[in-house]
């Protein structure tokens, strides 16, 4: 499985982030087909105290990463894709995986 | 499910890491008990011929923040830890999230 990994870096407005990715960046990237996961979660620091390193992390999910690119590339991909740079005031860093798995997850799904 | 991300920077000597990771680390991680899962994976750029930014992510899971502690703070958990500082010579970021699916994850186990 090939991850496409996202960490936004802290938003000048994270509420205004917030809304904006629930509101306007979750219902346009629901237009991509094709995904075989697609999670985030909110950083919080393991150190108490400090700030995270990053605000948000994705992870995007396909089989390949040719897949993955050609979601990215599909008109609604391209959509989503153009679209960070209208929320990501804290910058958006993105790199690729091929996840292995040593122990097996269990993740519950959420809609 | 609450994951603690660990992103590895660059290290001086790949090999000897991909190496000590193998043999020594993942042995030694592997005495931990509780996990819920423990994905890694080698990053690669999104950007054809650029160096990304991080070597290598790993994600570890449990049902909570607490757990995860609880986890780390075992004796085992105390030795893995502590085993970082020998191999991470590109230094080691973490953070905590608390993971939420969009779309739900079919990940094969490797064992």
């Amino acid at each position: 499985m090939t991850r496409l990994t996202v960490l936004y870096g802290h938003p000048t407005d994270p509420a205004e982030f917030d809304r904006y990715y629930r509101d306007v960046h979750i219902p346009l990237a629901k237009q991509m087909r094709g995904l075989k996961g697609w999670t985030i979660g909110k950083c919080e620091s393991a150190a108490p105290g400090e700030r995270p390193s990053y605000y948000m992390i994705v992870g995007l999910y396909a089989d390949s990463r040719a897949d993955l690119e050609a979601i990215l590339a599909s008109p609604e991909g391209q959509a989503t894709v153009a679209d960070v740079d209208n929320f990501a005031t804290g910058g958006a860093t993105f790199f690729y995986d091929d996840e292995q798995v040593l122990v097996s997850l269990s993740l519950p799904s959420v809609g």
